[in-house]
């Protein structure tokens, strides 16, 4: 792109900026006041997920390029729709706050990323909102569609489930501490260098759906919950067990092994987040037969009855409680979103009227 | 709720925060990782719509209760909706950025006027997001959905067509104005107290589509041309005609009688905004068939193959050109969402990979 000044939005004017834009979406897209979705055939439910990512809180200029800010963001809509059985993406809508000031070259490698990220899984931008605001702010809704029979939800493990999930986790995180300390450029190929690809460029694991699925033995009835990692494997345990009353216990964390010997190996693994894989409870001879055909995927353990969650040392055996950390977006409070039936259920009232 | 503090979010911390939100969805609604949306009967579609309001840009709290931000937000989504032809709402997510500082009490009274606001139309709460941000922003994402062989739709307006609106503008406007001017507590009744009620509480058209499909006369196909008027009259005559290379005549501006004397009057109905009627271009009998059953319609005028957008004058009857102004929301872009049917196109394709 060699060093043109790019126009500010400001300069670009509000027809040109949308002009711009268009180019992201299929012709005719941006047609309209709202966008319809496909219909979907007979069996299969829409799924939709909001996540919104504010600069200098959700990602920084300093550590993260543009192209990988939509990328991302795409990425992060689509691994919550994958964790709910997903396996088809509609598409997205971007709400964009941003400052009149900002380049447009920033803004275009933005949604350069959320376009290549689309094109990974399937779907389109289908719209959005563009508005002035003092920081930049992307809000994002992905729409994808699920198999009715086959859905994964939050609060379907039972005691006795494997715990399962269907990669390492802690390379992102790893990358991301490499990219605050300063590290920018890694040698091609290094652990660095795959750590910072690894937080720069997740990938969704809308897979995940089929390859239960394909795994599930015949007379096993569907039954899978899960939940993405997104905010930590320890916090998607949580999740899946201690919100139902719960207990886990992990009998091996999913290291990549090129972190299993750095002293921050294990924290990076349960509480640095944005792996985007999915972390699941199954029944075990289900859950066997899904490690049988899946490599990549790991077994951690079993979930219990005892309301705690517990890693077994790797040293001595015992089990002790996991070590303490946060979950990785401690600025941010996820409001997850149901998976209820809501058919003709009555709308929610509030306490009072507008009058 | 008399003077009690009301506790910050930062106070609240994130579990009890959620724990609160939970009261203006249905229950269970936000137990998962994404929404599931109710399936829809065949010949019918989803519609999808967003928009982002920033305070001190799209509300500011000297002029706009929390109530009315939440509303608000709603009426302007579901107002896109209904510009496409839909006449149900599924429901909205809504990603939050808010600085930790912002009193419980304030978002409580935004998350009931948007339940008040669904409440209207039906349609629930369906998850979302809310971060941590130096400033309050409110990124909306509303499904709906629509028959198929009643879309309405913004290039399709012919020469010859009626331009009609479903109500007249300017009181939103005018409300705003005075609110501005300081206008806090207007006597109930008068005409300042209705201005500001339309700029508070707007209310969608979401029952047009209905009514259009009811004065649809026998043997007259469907095709109506329409969007909504939340960037003005103005704004919407430009979209609906001269964005499609046609001009547009308009002999009579909808403007509520009371504001028919007022210096103002003229702006306020052509380029204020907010006032969230459709404007529509028909076939002329189906006009006449929908004005004499609705008498809240108005005709405007004409599509004509002349380019421009001319005003007749009141006093000597001779066409001008429109004066001047500019759109309500000049601080925001909207990227209209797209009508085109992309059951199996292609997603798109950046000019460049991510590497």
């Amino acid at each position: 792109m060699g060093k043109v000044r790019s126009p500010s939005l400001a300069e670009l004017g509000e027809r040109e900026l949308l002009r711009r834009l268009e180019r992201f979406a299929p012709p005719g897209q941006l047609a309209d006041d709202a966008a319809l979705l496909p219909s979907v055939p007979g069996g299969r439910r829409g799924v939709v997920s909001s996540d919104v990512l504010v600069e200098d809180h959700h990602f920084s200029k300093t550590t993260t390029p543009p192209e990988s800010v939509g990328w991302r963001a795409v990425m992060a809509n689509v691994s919550d729709l994958a964790a709910m059985g997903a396996d088809q993406v509609v598409g997205v809508t971007v709400g964009l706050g941003c400052p009149g000031s900002l380049p447009w070259h920033w803004l275009e490698s933005v949604y350069g990323g959320m376009a290549n990220a689309l094109h990974c899984h399937g779907g389109h931008l289908l719209g959005g909102d563009c508005v002035g605001s003092p920081m930049v702010s992307l809000a994002m809704t992905a729409l994808g569609t699920v198999d009715q029979e086959h859905l994964i939800c939050r609060r379907d493990a039972r005691v006795g489930d494997w715990l399962v999930c269907s990669g390492p986790h802690g390379l992102s995180s790893y990358g991301l501490s490499l990219l605050r300390s300063g590290v920018v450029n890694p040698e091609p190929g290094s652990l660095q260098a795959r750590a910072v690809a690894a937080h720069r460029y997740p990938r969704a694991r809308l897979d995940v759906p089929q390859r239960l699925r394909a795994s599930q033995p015949p007379g096993t009835p569907w039954r899978v919950a899960g939940t993405d990692s997104s905010d930590g494997l320890a916090q998607a345990l949580h999740l899946l067990c201690g919100e139902q009353g719960l207990g886990g216990h992990v009998h091996r964390l999913p290291l990549p092994g090129a972190l299993a010997g750095l002293p921050d190996g294990e924290r990076h693994c349960l509480w640095g987040g944005e792996d985007f894989e999915l972390v699941l409870a199954l029944e075990p001879g289900w859950a066997q037969a899904l490690l049988g055909r899946e490599p990549g995927f790991r077994h951690l353990g079993t979930v219990t009855a005892d309301n705690h969650l517990l890693l077994k040392d790797a040293r001595n055996g015992r089990l002790r409680p996991f070590p303490p950390g946060k979950p990785f977006d401690h600025f941010g409070l996820r409001m997850p979103m149901g998976a209820r039936d809501q058919g003709d259920s009555k709308p929610p009232t509030a306490g009072k009227n507008t009058g």
